[in-house]
């Protein structure tokens, strides 16, 4: 019994959440008032608001503010028990998950481990693009945009000045969207007060899209107007190209075309997080878990999985349920609740999605939303849907004094023109270094 | 001239100013109106506010609220230039500073690189031990504190348990005596919530003096209530006695006295920064460079140094002005006049010092400071004390933006008896592994 993990035994039974999103700590909480032990396994000590991640990298908002530890946010709740872990296998005979803190029992398992930016095999691509997943993830971007304007200062050749100046970002969804938006609106308000000496008519951001439209699963008004504000805006969108290879310099796309940059931001695609142990047959494409309408693993009793790992196939929806914070939010819920009513013999509840929506903001004073409230649709864009989005995501961050300093940072950049958090601290990504890549140019 | 880094000739003179500190900022700015090219020298893009880093480390505000961009702060002077780089060398005769990103020529040249922490050559502390010089060594020490707790819930063994739960500071100077205290302030209020499961009584916290008395330099008043006020508080201040190794885990004094602890923190001396080119002559014991009454470092017309870095003796002061925020301000601000004077033929004005006394906070509604004002001193320790201390230090830190952070973090954790920055992002100390030190019990 040497290499148990040291956790009390208290309560009935014991639930194992791997992963504390917006599905793993929806589902802790909703288990305040059972007769269960909840442990939490995360191997950060904080839960991370994601949808703001791309204000971060754009200097926008504190990195801290977005953040809330869980020790924090379960500091009242008695039955929750937290540990700082990373998982590396679970043993669903013997009911133990194995971690680096060592062995944990389970009676019920849920995973609810999320998804992580899928590169589809393609390593080169993985090691040279920024991804935007983690809190480590948009700092790293900050920095890279901040000292990428440090290094422009010191070269006068148009391709290098160029590489550092300019930035692709794969992928039209939502996060790509709002990260274009916000790199525009540093372009035009704050840099050019920085950085005196660079001339940011230089500066471009391409915004590359597989399909036909942005924002893909929203309204054709609000692909059609998230476009025009980026076009507006001064970004360069460019439709129906794939992204092929990227060397850390030479961006080559499906066309042919190519694109000179040391910044492509990666948010294309993204696929589940399993846990090793878990029956290849329960696996989808794009690595989510087959689950029924209880959240239960396929062929599983006693595993079930939530949020954007979990694919519950319906009609409605044959793929599985977009992978935003609500099904989440809605699953985590649902399933404290039946775990409650499993313990008790009780029957379960099968979950059915109550779809509210989506938005997506694009630069200062733009938004874009289709909003269903009470049954009816209502589309919405610009400065109404831009206030609407501001509130929702003020609400919905995690903590009040994280919402007070987010709030006081959007009024002071409202007001300013301004942002506050131009600092290269903590870990940039590694560039192909100046010398090596000025050979690119001959082989074009 | 392949390898001179680009900067525009702009200015009669170029005045080049390495290190951002205190003793940095206030000379660039003194230089606005002057007919001189300024260039800052910095390896990081941020001014750190030092006095406030030991809340960084306790996680009483965040990171980000107590430094601020260089650029930001410069954004509205025309004769500024930052260049985000290291200095090598200095080549007093070409009048040429070698940085990472190429030669800077430069008509005057000041050397503001501030202390570092001063091990006095013990390498093994220098590894063990965390310094708290900089952003990252505070953020590194608030991880580790983290991490630690994080640690001891999986070890029962008492002397394992205790490495983690125990800290020891050395050096009783403001940066001790403050950190100590935010330390108590943490283990009585903060942690208990967080960790459920750990017994905090059995959380140490000592602070070790080589003198006889707190506070060297300020009163025998503010340092008695100081030693008070920690007592109070639980903490084991430990008069007299110096450490003398520390291997990651024991700590041995000089008394033989050892403590067992796997985090200690170095706030118990300083040594100038000097940069490599410079006479040695003009070194003084300590790493100073030793300055005139003008702050010309000695030996040279047109090299000048400021701050931390600089030694001035006089006769009231045969050992230099202590290593404050006062004189490096009131010196970068007088030097800013006299490189003004010095362009024009005008004569220098001596430096004067105007001690306006010291402070130290001593945890939650206590502080001690002995202040002058008018040529009369004035004395005053507890909660008057700490009002004071808040608001000099509030309108003192850098950037509006990061005084409206600041103060809503104090006011949220005064009223609430939380702080909110709880988070393990980034590095932490690197721990010897658990298994390696089991060994110590037997050899004691």
């Amino acid at each position: 019994m040497e290499n148990y993990a040291k956790i009390a035994n208290t309560g009935k039974y014991r639930v194992v959440i791997v992963g504390g999103g917006f599905a793993g700590i929806e589902l802790a909480k909703s288990l305040r008032d059972a007769d269960v032990q909840v442990v939490l396994i995360d191997k950060q000590n904080y839960h991370t608001f994601q949808p703001l991640l791309y204000q971060v990298a754009t200097a926008g908002v504190e990195a801290d503010s977005i953040v809330h530890p869980f020790r924090k946010i379960f500091a009242g709740q008695k039955n929750f028990y937290f540990r700082l872990a990373e998982v590396a296998h679970v043993d669903t005979e013997e009911q133990v998950v194995e971690t680096s803190i060592g062995l944990i029992k389970y009676d019920y398992l849920v995973i609810a481990t999320g998804a992580t930016a899928n590169f589809f095999g393609n390593e080169q691509m993985e090691q040279n693009a920024i991804s935007m997943k983690s809190l480590n993830d948009a700092t790293e971007l900050r920095n890279t945009i901040l000292y990428n304007f440090e290094q422009a200062l010191q070269t006068d050749e148009v391709e290098q000045h160029n590489s550092l100046l300019d930035y692709v970002i794969v992928g039209g969804g939502p996060t790509g969207v709002e990260l274009a938006g916000a790199l525009s609106e540093l372009r035009k308000h704050v840099l050019p007060k920085d950085y005196k000496e660079l001339n940011f008519k230089e500066m471009d951001i391409y915004l590359i899209q597989s399909g036909p439209q942005l924002l893909k699963g929203m309204s054709e008004e609000a692909s059609q107007k998230a476009l025009e504000y980026l076009e507006d805006f001064g970004v360069k969108v460019w439709l129906n190209r794939r992204v092929q290879s990227y060397d850390g310099y030479t961006a080559t796309l499906d066309t042919g075309e190519t694109l000179i940059t040391r910044t492509l931001i990666w948010a294309a695609g993204v696929t589940g997080n399993p846990i090793p142990g878990i029956r290849k047959e329960s696996l989808l494409r794009g690595n989510q878990l087959k689950v029924d309408v209880y959240n239960r693993v396929d062929g599983y009793d006693n595993v079930f999985a939530i949020g954007d790992i979990a694919a519950m196939l319906t009609e409605e929806h044959p793929r599985g349920y977009p992978m935003l914070a609500q099904p989440a939010l809605q699953q985590g819920r649902l399933l404290g609740k039946n775990l409650k009513s499993l313990i008790v013999g009780k029957p379960l509840e099968p979950f059915e999605y109550d779809d509210k929506g989506s938005m997506a903001t694009v630069g200062r004073n733009h938004a874009v939303a289709d909003l269903k409230l009470l049954n009816k649709e209502y589309k919405t864009q610009g400065f109404f849907a831009w206030l609407i989005w501001m509130f929702i995501h003020l609400i919905s961050v995690v903590g009040f004094r994280n919402r007070l300093v987010v709030l006081m940072n959007w009024m002071w950049s409202y007001f300013t023109y301004d942002t506050g958090n131009r600092l290269i601290v903590g870990r940039k990504h590694v560039n192909i270094p100046m010398e090596e890549t000025v050979s690119h140019k001959t082989m074009e």
